[in-house]
């Protein structure tokens, strides 16, 4: 393993390719949106007065942008090299490492579109991720190899001081990224959802690679983590100002196949897969919370998105009908549980038709904060995003000191 | 550069990855032909008696395949050297070329799709696969870096033996990926051309590489086209027999970009670029042959594709119209100089419209051996590629030892 030569100058140069990729994918964005509803790529927004038409799929203009940005930005790094009395031998190890992070990202993206375009399976959106994370597996596996972890403090006078997880931690990186893939689709319905969240991990990424970078530790890890961000934060930022409230392009399936699978390289490659983890607490909890819905142990619909009350201008709760000819014993039991822990609203008063508040945590929060209109609402659960990745340093620097010796 | 151990048994796990992934794409273009459909990706057949609505852009399909296959592809390959005590160090390099090749082909594949779905400007089509090739190139650069190319002997006397046309070859080489793309999708139009001459083109080099494998040249290279080019005639097998007339589906510019990087892949990282292009013969025929209506210097319809005849159910020339008005002096004198060769059927005899028969070779067949059907045509037109590529042999291994020095 040759180890790479590092540069502030480096970095310097992805965030001028940050800025560029912004500006570009801000201008190309509208200016392109006309052939998306021209090839029938649209939807109606739910929660405004008037139904209009809005573009989908535009995340994959960010998307293609990034992929240029990348690709202009690789030889650049790797430029003291290519000249003949540069800085030594060729770090092919290094330069794979890009190549695949960009392959497994360039096969989310494609898969995304498809996805927009043809509206895939679930067997499809489950199968294909994990296929398309092998290259990355496989340089995990040259580069690295190690699949030992520490065990924590309190089950070491089990475990021992470190455990092989050998082949179950590969499976682990290839959920990771499905995991990623999905859990910022499912967090969604609200206009700048998608991108918010994902520009909010993306920053929350970043302020760890540069602190760990300030403190010197597995440089290469960081610095590589921190190129593949800079280009991504700024097609999205570009891409979430124009899907804010009032949406003029939704983001789409792209878009977050994109966002999801870069979260999980960049983890995987940089072995802090972890701590990337931690930065999607709320993505978790929303996912365990959705988990009697997805697993369709209580009824679902199709969409779950808050509902849009045209006298108020507000967004508030939406709901699951369940009919009583539907109700199985072990429905019944799941919506007693529900009720009892005030999981969600349980209105009985109609006993054909009972009626409950969807499980997501948009919905959670409208309960606890009451009807909001959908820009605050938006804005609430990104800081409640942000609050979760400050959680989640606390957690990373200073709870994993108690379950673990030493914390890097 | 570590030199990779060589064994015919990889070559037998690609071919049955080949045989693999033809009977996975053979099986899902049809079972999922109603996603696009559904989509709206789909055309009408214009040569038929019922103009039947036929979904397009199946090409996806096949590409999706042929991913999955070369990932499952890749780790097999270098597994010798992913066990310890293994076949020594890991050849990074080699293993960089691989995963290059695929993000370069999956790039273009994501292209090729949007441009199905979203029809791009031709100004896409251009910049962007230069773009996709940046990796190759890098790779190239790289792995061998030189731009050196013999010259041919009636040259030497004023060039000397060899001369290296450094940054020149990579313009060259970024071109070659924009012309494979490109050719393969203007020699187009009636049912099973674009996979038809894509699996003969396909079958070519791969019989070049099985030659040079024989005969003990460039082991490496001649293998690397192999494992890329076995899955690749596997899918685009499965993409020609529903694609045949009367086609189920159509291939789409997917198909025709993923074939023509795949082509330009494998002859920029096999060192035998200039054979690739041999065998694009008919494709380069057809392109000069079309420049005067491609740079609009005679008029262009938007589809230049043979004519239906309902009463004999056979396909004649297609004709552009040229109107009194717009004949300027430039464009009289080009339809004079395509008058005076026979390159066209010009008819004049109502000089308020001049009918040109379209500048293709698909048309010119028709000239020549008179009115067909659809598959008899499609059949001649691959029968003159194969044909084509026989010639391209004799040049490769005869014509060339009297222009080179040694011909390997
Ligand atoms: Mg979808
Ligand atoms: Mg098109």
């Amino acid at each position: 393993c040759i180890s790479l030569s590092s540069s502030p100058g480096y970095v310097a140069v992805s965030a001028f390719l940050s800025v560029a990729s912004f500006v570009l994918a801000f201008k190309l964005i509208p200016a392109i949106s006309y052939m998306f509803l021209e090839a029938g790529l649209a939807g109606f927004d739910q929660n405004k007065r008037d139904k209009v038409k809005v573009p989908e799929g535009l995340g994959m203009v960010s998307a293609a942008v990034y992929l240029i940005a990348m690709f202009f930005f690789i030889p650049f790094r790797f430029q003291s090299y290519l000249v003949s009395a540069g800085d030594g031998p060729f770090p092919h190890d290094k330069f794979v490492e890009f190549i695949c992070a960009l392959l497994s990202i360039c096969c989310m993206i494609f898969l995304g579109f498809a996805d927009d375009v043809l509206n895939l399976k679930w067997r499809h959106k489950l199968i294909l991720p994990t296929i398309a994370t092998l290259p990355l597996l496989m340089v995990y596996l040259v580069n690295f190899g190690s699949t030992t972890v520490m065990v924590p403090l309190p089950l070491r006078f089990i475990l021992g001081i470190s455990i092989n997880l050998g082949f179950l931690y590969y499976i682990y990186m290839g959920m990771l990224a499905v995991f990623c893939t999905n859990a910022i689709n499912i967090l969604a319905g609200i206009n700048g959802i998608e991108a918010g969240q994902s520009f909010v991990i993306g920053v929350s990424i970043l302020a760890y690679n540069l602190w760990q970078l300030y403190k010197d530790r597995q440089v290469a890890s960081q610095e590589l983590s921190i190129f593949l961000l800079l280009p991504f934060l700024g097609v999205t930022l570009a891409l979430l100002l124009h899907n804010w409230f009032p949406s003029r392009v939704f983001v789409g399936d792209t878009f977050c196949y994109f966002a999801g699978m870069t979260f999980a390289v960049v983890g995987i490659l940089g072995h802090f897969s972890k701590t990337v983890l931690l930065f999607f607490l709320p993505q978790i909890v929303n996912f365990v919370y959705s988990v009697p819905q997805l697993f369709k142990l209580v009824p679902c619909p199709r969409h779950r998105l808050p509902r849009f009350n045209p006298k108020t201008g507000k967004l508030g709760c939406s709901y699951a009908i369940i009919k009583e000819e539907d109700l199985t014993p072990r429905t019944r039991q799941i919506l007693s549980i529900i009720k009892k822990f005030h999981l969600a609203e349980v209105d009985e008063t109609n006993a054909a038709e009972i009626k409950m508040s969807n499980l997501t945590i948009i919905n959670a929060a409208i309960r606890i904060l009451g009807p909001q209109t959908e820009s605050r609402l938006a804005m609430y659960i990104l800081l409640f995003q942000a609050a979760c990745s400050i959680f989640a340093f606390f957690i990373r620097y200073q709870v994993a000191g108690l379950v673990y010796d030493t914390v890097h």
